[in-house]
């Protein structure tokens, strides 16, 4: 951090640099059960064995598959050797190498009829299909269980139109998300929503998904930007739903089914969506505090004087912090004193705005007020593009720094603000209690770190658990009751990432029996053979 | 208008005073057709007959049913005589007197364990149910066709908790719009929705007819905002799916399906609401422009310059302006000179923001430019709280003043804004060449004026055709054409008024068949018997 990034810590006043008082201890809790609407969990690892229903791809299927095609290139297979299982690679397995499939056939269409012609002959045949975009899921949404043929839709790359009187883009499923994002960019508009996959990630899966990613907080949910879908049915049929209007009350909404959908109702072929104009002026700060309740006050504070710029709210805790910190000197060397007085917890603030000096002077009031009122023990605030980056990045590479650090147990959660810091103390109480986790910090235990981080404007925590290395006997310490207590502050056991086949046996700890009922009965209507995306989401 | 607020209209340079050049005739159109993949559409405004597949409400029915609650107040009915015809006309008429049903029994239950008990027994008694909010819809959605039992919302009008931290409120869907605002402006926060009907519409009936309003621009679409529902299932099941989370992905978004589903498929008894900061600073400046592409610039200028801050974006045409000037002279008195020179089209400006010394700058600077580019003709700006009101005043009296001129065919449709305002040309065009519009100005027809208006910022236009009297053989001239040419335009025939039963007949001018046959499977899902909102929605 520059000498020009650090003013603020300078500025601060001396009775403010003290040592933070340490958190008080929490009070005793009740033994997690599950909420007695939980549905029946499958617990453990293992994967769903194939179904029996579903057709064996052929090289007879292989050959009618191929003739709806209009580019040879648009099918590789091992079937008949026009790829190998090397080149089906990268489609059978997810980018963390985590999820291997046994897909024989790969398809990739080049527009939406041919897509349609693959799923109806599919359908009419009892060929499971898995739907696939940029492959950049964490839940294994994306990759074949078994052999299911993967129909990706990388070759469905064309942005249709762009109207800048209203923001509405229309483009297809396949186009990068960044691409989209850069074609907007050179009309003074921005994608509604950004993700640290975004060089990959197809906009089609993001809204298959629903992600949400970095500035939800400021652009919100994509149930609310996307306004149209054109999707292709498990039986073949081509649902024109791209509507560009921003307001249509004739009928259920039904393009907000298959936002979130995960490909299981249908694929995704192209959207329309309304993009904001880009904001021209970008600022960040990030602050050291005494507590979470800290974290709580500075972001009502932000909220109040920032307004409708702010477009970011992270946090962290110290333990992240200290693995960042440590990640960064060993890679890029020096000692890393960011702040005069280091805190219990860490914020970012990020304000995105149309008027430069006007983001500039909210933030400085901002900042005074928080100084002057002794809520924050220091801050820093980015002068330019560098520290800009630089500020992030103690938030970016909190889950590389921990990678780094050992075998890293990844929770994705969602909890109201409020209760959101005391899930990150309860498991760091019961991997103590279980001997897992040392807390006196003289001795090393084979848990080295809880880290708690995330979107704090959305409610949304990240907790990674380092330990020495991947353990059976952590994972039964861990899991099941990480969910028990998400679900016992009614929170969602996947805040971003979706169930795909990872989460799917755990639905239960979010979602009640109505609820799942409901889904599966929707489903149902749509895939009546369970053909898409089969042994995921609801099963 | 004072003089204060035609500050703007003086300070214009007089070379922008000129008369503005007449539109240019519109190109011959062809001739309108209804898509191929349009469904079969019924025609004209009979009402479907009963169905006989429900049961006639008695006496024993009434007393099982007053088993259910605890008050006695909550019953009102003509069986018994606990009402009269009289008492119970609130209910089964709508409030602009258009529909009217014949509901013998009024149930508002105090609780939602209280709603779903009566649900469950009329359920199982295949007694039909229509529920009802605040009653202010436009499309008689709220309103018995025959007999069905009326299960209002009034008496549940509790707040249920507000975070002020996440923004989240939870509340009975029976409190009022305006209360809820209430309760929120007291705490520094907003209801996201704003509508001229808030002193008597509920929430609950709000979310079930997504209402759009006058700031959505803003705050966006309630599929954005709205966290989580509770609602009573037709068989009496309460699903709670009430989260105050932001992020879930843990399967189908299920409160998607609620909103807008006008009653059909559950009654919504308590809704989880994200509510933005109160804006401390609002700006509001109308304008006379040339043409309908001079709003359209201006719109997209004001979406650059205001960005974050820009709260409304209104216009209306000259008829309009004409109109409501002719009212406003009538009641108010006076000659109302509001512009040095009027203009084809007028359009409103509003701004919220955080910062009023920011938002007043970033205002100032829009007006030089458009000014200095002749972009408009002439601006005024309101310098305090009366002017504020008095310039909404020109945007808010429009229906009140059509509805003085004469008696009025009201459409509410959505458009691609580039085309929206070629569907008032068209209906113009074709009124005359029936010879019921007269073009020359000098001799008054019997359609007496076709005026457009509307939420510009969502693509929402308003057509207004006032006529001497109601006439079948006007209303033949403009409907289905009217229908027609949104559907060419690929619109909406209700962008907010939803479809209740005027509208149900039509929804294929908006859907296709596609969409229609999927949410005919979802209605079919929740309720078999098709016992809740019957004749209505998705027929």
């Amino acid at each position: 951090m520059s000498t020009a990034a650090r003013s603020l810590a300078r500025s601060l006043p001396r009775h403010l640099a003290r040592r933070p008082a340490p958190l008080r201890a929490s009070a005793p809790r009740p033994a997690p059960s599950i909420p007695a609407h939980t549905t029946s969990i499958r617990h453990g690892g293992t994967l769903p064995d194939r179904s029996a229903s579903f057709t064996k791809p052929t090289e007879d299927h292989l050959k009618v598959i191929r003739g709806f095609l209009s580019s040879p290139t648009s099918l590789l297979s091992t079937i008949d050797g026009s790829a190998s299982a090397d080149d089906l690679a990268v489609y059978n397995d997810d980018w963390m190498n985590k999820y291997h499939g046994k897909g024989p056939i790969v398809v990739k269409p080049k527009t939406t009829e041919e897509l349609s012609n693959v799923m109806k002959y599919c359908y009419d045949n009892n060929l499971a299909v898995v739907p696939q975009g940029g492959n950049t899921g964490l839940v294994g949404g994306s990759n074949p269980v078994h052999d299911e043929i993967i129909l990706s839709t990388s070759n469905l790359n064309q942005i249709r139109s762009f109207d800048p009187v209203s923001g509405v883009l229309v483009a297809d499923a396949g186009v990068i998300l960044e691409t989209a994002d850069h074609y907007l960019a050179e009309q003074g508009f921005i994608f509604p929503l950004d993700l640290g996959a975004k060089g990959s990630c197809q906009i089609g899966g993001n809204v298959a998904t629903n992600a949400g990613g970095l500035r939800l907080l400021r652009w919100g949910s994509l149930h609310g930007s996307v306004l149209g879908l054109e999707a292709v049915l498990p039986d073949g049929t081509i649902w024109n739903g791209l509507s560009t209007l921003r307001k249509d009350n004739t009928g259920f909404d039904l393009k907000q089914l298959f936002i979130g959908s995960e490909g299981t109702i249908g694929v995704i072929t192209a959207i329309s969506i309304l993009c904001p104009r880009r904001p021209t002026a970008m600022n960040v700060a990030v602050f050291s505090l005494p507590s979470y309740e800290a974290v709580q006050k500075v972001f009502s504070e932000a909220k109040g004087s920032l307004g409708e710029i702010l477009s970011a709210f992270e946090f962290w805790d110290k333990q992240s912090f200290s693995l960042v910190k440590h990640h960064m000197e060993e890679h890029l060397g020096g000692e890393r004193k960011v702040f005069e007085t280091e805190g219990e917890f860490y914020c970012l603030i990020e304000t995105a705005g149309s008027n430069a000096e006007h983001d500039e002077e909210k933030l400085s009031n901002l900042l005074e007020h928080l100084m002057s009122n002794e809520m924050v023990l220091d801050g820093v605030l980015a002068q330019d593009q560098t520290q800009f980056s630089s500020l992030w990045s103690f938030r970016e590479l909190l889950p590389e720094a921990s990678g780094k650090a050992g075998s890293v147990y990844k929770y994705d959660l969602s909890v109201p603000v409020g209760k959101m810091y005391s899930l990150v103390e309860r498991i760091r109480e019961r991997l103590h209690q279980a001997g897992l986790l040392e807390g006196d910090g003289k001795k090393e235990g084979p848990i080295r770190a809880v880290i708690g981080y995330g979107h704090m404007g959305d409610g949304n925590l990240h907790i990674n658990i380092v330990a020495d290395k991947y353990k059976e006997e952590y994972e039964k310490v861990i899991e099941p009751y990480i969910y028990e207590i998400v679900a016992e502050n009614n929170g969602s056991i996947s805040a971003e990432h979706g169930l795909g086949v990872m989460k799917a046996p755990y639905i239960g700890y979010s979602k009640n029996d109505t609820s799942v009922e409901m889904m599966r009965k929707i489903k149902q209507i749509f895939d009546p053979k369970g053909l898409l995306n089969p042994y995921k989401y609801i099963v």
